[in-house]
């Protein structure tokens, strides 16, 4: 069997679609039919040679769903649910060690130093090749953990949950947010229209989002956002007193920075409140820095500032559930859709944030 | 009757002895013989007129600990242990309303914004006059929190519970160390001498002291530092291989910054391990900025990173149960012993670091 | 001025109307026109002098919401804001000592030994006499924990928010349930619709309801179960192996016990799953007990058993939160009205299970 | 190469010595040359043909520490230190699936059903063979998690650490103690034990042991317990007044069940305070029941009743800190010593309790 293919050759080149053996299984791997593919903002970094893990060629892609086309030996999904062919599936984007510091003593396999991501830590010039999710099939190896799809809904809504909404789960799971708490989210995009969406799904009483984009803002209020200020028309200093107004003169209990800016990690610290955190999931890549004055902004405030890197399974799990409760909500979340053809363009439409999320649907 | 006190007149100018008469006690007052008062590394700062809550003229010392005078209706101790006169008794050092969403919903009472401070809010030209340490008797009003001492020992050897080693117990709480962690403590004055010592008494696997005076680091070598680092002899890179050395190339689970110095807290952030946490607490005052890379500092260590403000009962309990373990060690604490006519040359030598703990004897 | 208001004189008598002088106020306390009482479970205990705390003769009521008639000194509400003469008003309906160990050192005030209820500790035979909701007018002193309601809304609508609303967020806040999990609910009378509520805007996957009768259920399944289990036409059997094909086979992740029945305690433990977690909130006095086997129930299921009791300002903060956040909701939770001299009859309704929630109007 | 085992062959028959081949090693296996093996309580139920895991014929042993002989491939601990012949090693008793709901999705691999225990679930007569430690060498399987020992120490003392040190370390996380608390213990053998130990290294206030045998109470006293009751003399009211009075009438914070009984566990949750915890590690097979009243000892006391099932790699990593935070006094834990030819009187001497720790020396 043979499958088609997008391959990233040189960076900042077109991208070329290549096709490739199916290789034969071992054991515990699973072969999928790719259904849908997410293009990720981290994919553009990827394009454009910004990401020191890139091996070339490539095929790109960490997020998929798709349908399970063969698989060897028995297998369930990590709810405990035996797997068939047909089955659909979404899959957890990286494989961690499980045998390390990381992995076992501090339950943080997201930091796992062995840690590897489907379409990102992956050549194509080395076997299983089929490693990225642009392509008609992804050979998952047998580490990979799985989530069975029950649903009848178009498998495209999900996509998403395996990267910028397990990375949002994570920022809130350890944001120490509690029930009744008001919440500020900076930047709109697939990351902060999570955060919006798990803040309201989780029982914030006030959901502050700040962006620069107005269909995206209007996105965010459609997701749960009580308020929505746009950067453009509103200054920092009226953005702050319109913030203090609503939340008694504190500053909100828990601020996520989702957009990946200096100026909005900043933006974040000033408008939580004493005692209250701030969580920066935004900074995919090295982009810049911010200047913390120690005394007003992290002692007398006694500010808990938590940085997030990617997500586990027990993220992609939450991210799932999420998307579960809302399925008419997500599916309008994907805005735009391109064939294998087409990969370049949706590359495009992503890095001009023309799209909130673009998706491949690499058999149309 | 009439009690001395030690009177902060003017910023910078010696402070002058005066004498006041003892007010008449209000239901659930407590009047107090001073034992021993603490000079703090604050009292300097607000002798030198660099607080902007000093409200002159005032008695300065919020440390202290003493004998029950007086006693006006029945009173219990937080343990509920009934008090009488004559009994020995430490006391929380401030004063919280118990009614605002610090101290009643998020249970955050050191936030609390009508928190008030013994020997730091208060002057002297209001009543009771008699409110700060500084003093041979010291009026506690209702609200104040008591703690019984059991023991026989000197007294003295409990002041330092009640500031530094509260703010430390509090940079514990919070900082999520865990059982076997690795632990690094930036500053070996009082403040990073008890974290020391709770490191310790926690569990830690490790625990590297990193201080510039030679003695003040024997001093946290005695309280359970595994390994001491002089910033003196040993360069940042020097002190960077060494602990990455010690901890399998990875960073300490836990830093503690407890110098108050941006350079501190630069090198804590830079040797806590990814996914581990910084806790900064040196910071009573302005003092100084960090620059920190959003991706490497934060995002990508997945850093907690958690600013520390006073402390609240619950701490000055802990600090309390952690000197009751180790009273021959914490009498050591105290370096320097004065009468109240020296509070000048008190203050002196606290301001050139030449004691670790220096404290006022008012009786001698 | 004067007010009327119900007394409890002699136990299983009829509650007699007494009118009562209202006292003059005292620096602190507020006056409040009381909108809506609720009838709580425990009324119906009370009333049948099966409560020990009770001191007759009393005026019952501890849930209630109501307007500011008058107010000594500033006042301001939990969250900062000032109150003035008209503004609507809920309280928490504990006095707590603000200074034992279980207040300040545990962060449980709902267990200090000095705490009181209005309505439940109190006699109208002693100062300031208008202790209860059951009347036209309730004095609130000094200490007690103020909410300012904002919305124009009924006001009965937050009557249930002081007591089973709070102490079903008690039962979230130490439930260890995370997003995504599924929820059992066992009972469901106003604290189990509560739960409901809570499990369904925190995130939980699935919401299984139990209860006894069908208009409960029904409004169990309106508040947000996914599945409804009536203990009459299911057997025990019956409903377990529902649970656990709606659980993988492998029971909740969280069990609450809301009934107050040995039997639904015992369920509750027997459909939690190994890991997961069962809260106990129903006893609010003794009725019966359950055998657990240590091995099966305890130490090979890795369970989690926790009691509740009663609730604080942060849980009555959370249950209004929730009712806020679905107003029109909760407004259905309100099924009987009465004016004050039906207090009789809303006792027998309350006792028999007729409604779901039923409350006095003390000025029609 | 060959390699001598005992083997258990029939339930309550003597244990007998036999001869294996030592297999070959594929990929990421270790061969261990075994230095000491711990005879485990459950030891003796296997024995007895208590334990419906036991599959006949089977070497026993699932604690052990040892020296590497063989690896095949690149190795590394689980701190990340690469491993070679003649290294020292501990290792987790159990392996994991890694790829469940427990493993990824709540974090409690202890719990996976998947999971498999080395002595315990295998037998002898399915290769790799030799997975009991009573035996002169032992096959470590790929995803055994291994722990480097550097101490030039005697390996004995640090075989506790893999399950009574682990289990009582599993205790400890989620018990919720507080530095200050004060602890119970009932039980003093080596779950007591380790009990006591980590409570002290935790900063318990005070430790009380209750036990039946006066050396072990002996052996409590020495690893840190204050106080120390026993059984026989002391009433069960004897030692509650007792109890009570060291916690000023309120109960201990955190009281720990490691003792297997029943009694035992009704006595602790008799003895914790309202809103303290109760773990219970004891029941390693079924062995009784409690009655609980409902109100009481749960919903009224706040109670939180955790259940213990085993430990994993976190907790191992916990409990050989500890071993190594006191070397010295683990030493003496280990009070006897026999051949591999003595395996019945092992047996025996466990079975009488006259041991603390027994352990078989299989090189002498």
């Amino acid at each position: 069997m043979e499958a088609k293919a997008v391959v990233l050759q040189n960076f900042n080149q077109p991208l070329v679609i290549k096709t490739f053996s199916v290789p034969v299984l071992k054991g515990g791997e699973v072969l999928v039919k790719v259904e849908a593919a997410g293009i990720c903002g981290s994919d553009v970094h990827m394009w454009e040679g910004r990401d020191p893990r890139t091996r070339l060629p490539m095929i790109l892609g960490h997020e998929g769903v798709g349908k399970i086309v063969e698989l060897r030996g028995e297998k369930k999904d990590i709810y405990g649910t035996s797997l068939k062919i047909g089955d659909k599936i979404l899959w957890n984007r990286s494989i961690t060690c499980g045998q390390c510091y990381y992995c076992k003593v501090k339950r943080q396999p997201f930091l796992c130093p062995n840690r590897w991501v489907y379409g990102i830590h992956t050549t194509c010039s080395e076997p299983p090749y089929l490693t990225g999710n642009y392509a008609e099939y992804l050979l998952l190896v047998k580490e990979t953990d799985l989530f069975k799809i029950e649903t009848g809904r178009n498998l495209e809504t999900f996509v998403p949950a395996s990267c910028s909404g397990a990375t949002a789960a994570h920022a809130f799971d350890l944001s120490g947010m509690e029930y009744g708490d008001s919440v500020l989210v900076q930047g709109v995009g697939p990351l902060g229209i999570f955060a919006v969406a798990f803040a309201r799904s989780q029982g914030a009483s006030s959901i502050i989002a700040i962006g620069g984009t107005e269909e995206r803002l209007k996105m965010a209020g459609y997701f749960g956002a009580t308020h929505c200020f746009s950067r453009h028309p509103l200054s920092l200093k009226e953005r702050s007193e319109a913030v203090m107004e609503l939340t008694h003169g504190r500053g909100v209990d828990v601020a996520f920075e989702m957009a990946g800016e200096p100026d909005a990690l900043k933006e974040c610290i000033s408008l939580a409140r004493p005692g209250g955190s701030c969580v920066t999931a935004g900074f995919g890549e090295p982009h810049g820095s911010v200047d913390l004055d120690c005394f007003h902004d992290l002692n007398r405030k006694n500010l808990r500032l938590q940085g997030i890197w990617t997500s586990d399974v027990k993220h992609t799990h939450m991210a799932l559930q999420l998307i579960l409760s809302r399925l008419d909500d997500f599916q309008k979340l994907v805005t735009h859709r391109f064939s294998l053809d087409q990969a370049n363009e949706a590359i495009r439409v992503m890095k001009n944030k023309e799209a909130v999320k673009a998706v491949l649907l690499p058999h149309g």
